[in-house]
């Protein structure tokens, strides 16, 4: 059992919580139960080494334990000193997985034909961008585009807070958003700036066919040329006095919105 | 002006960031250019005074300063210093409130015929709870109800996060949820558990008529005996791999799937 949490395996760990390591290693850190059950059920062949106390073996030993050592990945057994000198939250339940980053290429996203995606385009919130990336799955979406100077998908507070979802689709990151956009119009999918700036109101939007959501930073939104480059610019209704939702929030219902178009359309997968 | 950070009326304010001391003066704080114009311009009555700096003074003239100098509110000036000694914030960006505690009764809220409710029942996190109130607002609800056991709503956090929506509808706190339910129902309104559990999926709830949603914790939901209080059980449909939405994601989807009933139903108003 690994129980010195000064070891060079444990600052090698640690280290993953810095943007500079991870992206030199190209690795990151996976903590507590419900993100790593969620790597090892659908990501098993990223997942590099995975960490558990002894009392966290015999919790999680059916959704965690068995299944990882069926797909013989590498598990430590670690003290609770360990896992709290290894984790960036306060409580990492006892169980942590260090995980490869997945390459995923826009390419690959256009070629399987996708119905419904979302682009974040300079998101700089860890909990915005991960609440988004769990929307996106539950509202069935095919995958989450991440524009470059947008937060780092692998930090620990996104990672957290999109509760497995980065396991569940495709997140593809780094890309320039006018590039992008000029990919998803070639490939057929139509483009929509969700802004409050928008005349189209989000019930009154096309949403029948294959589309992206592109959704703009937290304080300024989206810029002009981004918000002129989309096939139209929606806005969802604000009915009572608040100036507007929080980015993740008009990102749900868009999505929602989407989703239950997709659900009763004659398309319905 | 006031310059000096240690003076007894900076450590009164300082202490509203506690419960206890909110709930024996009936005061809190509000931080920040938004929450501020937003209680000037929707509760001026209940703001007791107004701490501006000199560059703030300056910056927020039109949209803070004017309209309560023309509401007759007890404004002063301030030093940095001193705003930063008060506030919870990092950044209070020069302007803070301490305002009084509405007192809104549920009896209130019945009586002018609400369409649309939604009740916290021992929801915990700030975030959420801020979150949910300014989706409720955004979404048209006529009130947010708030059970005893909950977070306290006028928390810096909760205030933070409900971006001055906090003014914009009345918020009832301290409820019982069973003695809350069956209030409604007598008043004609149904209560729509969001859960997990339910059987009913979103897009087939009846959401024509007046009716409440009811939002559990977010660790272990709504008790089985609040569920089985409630008119109907509502799942939010999940349509990829996420286990779940996270409990604001889930109430704002509630709130806009009612919103976008009663805006084309009949009886939009």
């Amino acid at each position: 059992m690994l129980t010195n949490p000064r070891s060079d395996r444990v600052r090698s760990v640690r280290a993953l919580q810095k943007r500079p390591v991870r992206s030199r290693t190209g690795r990151f850190a996976v903590e507590g139960p419900q993100g790593v059950r969620e790597a090892v059920r659908y990501a098993p062949e990223q997942v590099v080494d995975l960490y558990v106390t002894p009392e966290a073996t015999a919790r999680y030993a059916d959704d965690i334990v068995a299944p990882a050592r069926a797909a013989g990945l590498w598990l430590h057994e670690a003290s609770p000193q360990v896992l709290a000198a290894m984790a960036d939250a306060e409580a990492p339940q006892g169980v942590l997985a260090v995980v490869a980053r997945p390459d995923h290429a826009l390419d690959d996203v256009l070629a399987a034909a996708p119905r419904l995606l979302v682009l974040l385009s300079h998101v700089r919130d860890p909990g915005n961008a991960g609440t988004v990336i769990r929307g996106a799955d539950a509202a069935g979406a095919d995958a989450v585009l991440v524009s470059d100077a947008s937060v780092d998908v692998h930090s620990p507070k996104v990672v957290r807070s999109t509760a497995g979802s980065l396991f569940h689709l495709p997140v593809v990151t780094g890309l320039d958003v006018a590039d992008t956009l000029d990919r998803l119009r070639a490939a057929g999918v139509r483009s929509y700036a969700a802004d409050g700036a928008g005349t189209t109101l989000l019930p009154e939007a096309d949403l029948a066919g294959p589309h992206c959501w592109v959704m703009g930073n937290e304080a300024w939104g989206l810029p002009q040329e981004v918000r002129e480059r989309c096939d139209d610019v929606v806005r969802v209704p604000i009915h009572g006095r608040a100036e507007s939702l929080n980015l993740a929030m008009a990102a749900t219902v868009c999505l929602y919105a989407s989703a239950q178009m997709h659900g009763s359309g004659p398309a319905a997968g």
